[in-house]
């Protein structure tokens, strides 16, 4: 009711916090991997399953975020699964038809309402703006939007 | 040199290639997380620091995405740190101002280009729409954009 009573000027304003809002949630890539896995019916579900080694191409304007990474550490790497369908809800486990339907959040789908790919790797190799590291299963052109290091024995993939 | 000589229409359909490319990276919030810590400076740095647990309140629309999570699972609720600074590129580790400034990929910071939050928490209980996890460091009202299932063995926080 109150909406509808709104006038311009608070409607204008509403459209501004609106703005705010969104641009409060989004995110900004903050580089790209480089992968010899082409396309998503290639890719393994999991690194650990035959996946890779991959670059991650970091944007020269993130290079300072990178001071203090070392060959041989484990991170994570944050991905944009850019070709996720983020209007699914609910999946087959592992795409298997016999595995009843479940809901996205308690499988490691990449169709998902926000399509953000979690991958332990190790970082093998440093260059200039660009790190090589695996075992990776996302695609060529996988958006990365955060790294961080992994804490005490701590894994996590896809 | 080529954005300089571009005319209207192609200055217009860039701003739409642009607008679409910006709603490809649109975090949409999938609920909020309910806590009886209310500030950052309350906060411990990782859930396993004396981190309480808390509420997960899920927006009605994603109810769908939680069918098959159950009490006693381990999951990575994946946060926006909505008070995180964004501009930020180095930090002093844990804040201690003795350990020399680091590139905030080589760190936890809450302070980063994409303030995304890992966190690997229990399932304490399940209500309508909303779940019970813990031991959690996010303070009350960040936004919670993802949940996944941890894979064998798997850790993860902050």
């Amino acid at each position: 009711m109150v909406l509808k009573k709104a006038g311009k000027k608070k409607g204008a304003a509403r459209k501004r916090t609106r703005a705010a809002h969104i641009e409060g949630f989004q995110l900004r890539p903050i580089g790209v991997i480089r992968s010899t896995i082409k396309t998503r019916s290639e890719a393994p579900k999991q690194g650990s399953e035959g996946a890779p080694d991959a670059w991650f191409e970091v944007n020269p304007s993130m290079a300072p975020c990178m001071d203090g990474l070392a060959v041989g550490n484990d991170i994570i790497v944050v991905t944009w699964l850019h070709q996720g369908k983020r209007d699914v809800l609910k999946v087959h486990p592992r795409s298997d038809p016999q595995r009843r339907l479940t809901g996205v959040f308690a499988t490691r789908s990449p169709d998902r309402p926000n399509p953000l790919g979690l991958h332990r790797v190790t970082v093998r190799a440093i260059e200039k703006n660009r790190l090589q590291i695996g075992p990776l299963e996302a695609i060529d052109g996988t958006p990365v939007v955060d790294i961080k290091p992994v804490l005490c024995g701590i894994q996590e993939s896809a």
